[in-house]
């Protein structure tokens, strides 16, 4: 079976694109370039905020997510992924836009996390106040049995802090510590784990960091990705 | 005056293509997603091996870097960097293809040199192989008045095995010393500095790590990259 070469409809951020990016090559098995999958990427950074527009009707991103999807399909490539949560808001659109699958970062992250913890009841969720709105984590979970729980304003409006400022090149301390304190506030309400369910997170926040397991939608992306791509 | 949308002709190895990615963004002065530049990028890692063609005679790359070029051209980039130094053994055929200005990862080493450095008269080179062979490194110093000095047989084989040890996916400390051995090496002979002249390089071995200053090709293409696309 022929190799698929992968999208990446990107810039949402651009290191959040990186990041997908490594992880695709780190769950490759390769040991020389050529055993690498072939990777179009549009980091397209211009596509307009999801949270401004969710949150505050600011300029529609789908149009420029529609228009990134059919460059890459033109370009060649036979399966897409989008390292941007809130993006998702958009998925039906841009798929029912271009004739190859597009993969679905909520699906890839609830098949992650049923997969390594069949009988878990309860996940807890760091993302954009965007993300959080639009529910389709807590559609995905349901659907397999998970409840998922968002902080109370306080801890939201720290995660959303942190998000903006990894955008803004911030990943010190201090901005780990938001995300932390957030995840521990989540488990501390009876999460069994937390989703890093917004691009920027795992950027700051990793598995071990906090008291309970991280799942990196991410991670769970790029491993559907190469999953899919290799045809397994 | 519009930024310009660079495009990275990429996969050479995979590794290097995010390294320079992310020198892009670290050298684009940014606090928004928006404010970075928009890059496209086709990591076709199925590119034949440089080295293994110029050294060895098998499977010309060539004709697949045109068709990289000519693909990002087509998606709408205004300017090309290629993060491989073999590769631009067919810079100019590549540049003969598009309409675009495909920058030169030689001329950005060179011109970041010299401007640091107006009075360096030897400058060493850990490269791989066929770059050391096609000998673009020491055409374009000796221009600008600066001599290029090559490892030993041993040296280069310590930095050839590093190169593809990078490309394996390892970067730890046996394979980073392998290059720090050979910068010093390099530096015994008299160079001021050293030219991190093969992309997986700046991976293992960073300016600090020896006596002498490295300079990163990676970055200095980064940094001319920017500097086109923003009109600079």
């Amino acid at each position: 079976m022929k190799e698929k070469i992968v999208g990446i409809i990107g810039g949402m951020g651009p290191d959040a694109t990186v990041d997908l990016f490594q992880k695709i090559l780190r769950a490759t098995p390769a040991k020389t370039d050529q055993e690498h999958l072939r990777i179009i990427i549009d980091c397209n950074s211009k596509i307009p905020d999801r949270t401004a527009h969710i949150m505050r009707g600011e300029e529609n991103p789908g149009p420029y997510l529609v228009s990134s999807a059919k460059l890459l399909e033109k370009a060649g490539v036979d399966v897409m992924v989008m390292p941007c949560n809130a993006a998702h808001t958009w998925h039906d659109e841009i798929q029912a836009s271009v004739g190859v699958p597009v993969l679905h970062i909520m699906k890839a992250a609830a098949e992650y996390a049923v997969e390594r913890w069949p009988n878990m009841k309860k996940i807890g969720l760091l993302a954009a106040p965007s993300t959080v709105k639009i529910g389709i984590y807590h559609r995905t979970f349901a659907e397999r049995g998970i409840e998922v729980i968002a902080p109370d304003e306080k801890h939201q409006d720290m995660t959303t802090k942190a998000i903006f400022a990894v955008k803004a090149g911030q990943t010190g301390p201090d901005i780990q510590k938001l995300a932390a304190d957030a995840g521990e506030h989540l488990a501390a309400q009876g999460a069994e784990a937390v989703i890093a369910g917004c691009t920027e997170i795992p950027l700051i926040l990793e598995d071990g960091d906090i008291s309970v397991p991280v799942v990196d939608a991410t991670r769970a992306l790029a491993i559907a990705a190469v999953k899919f791509a290799r045809g397994m």
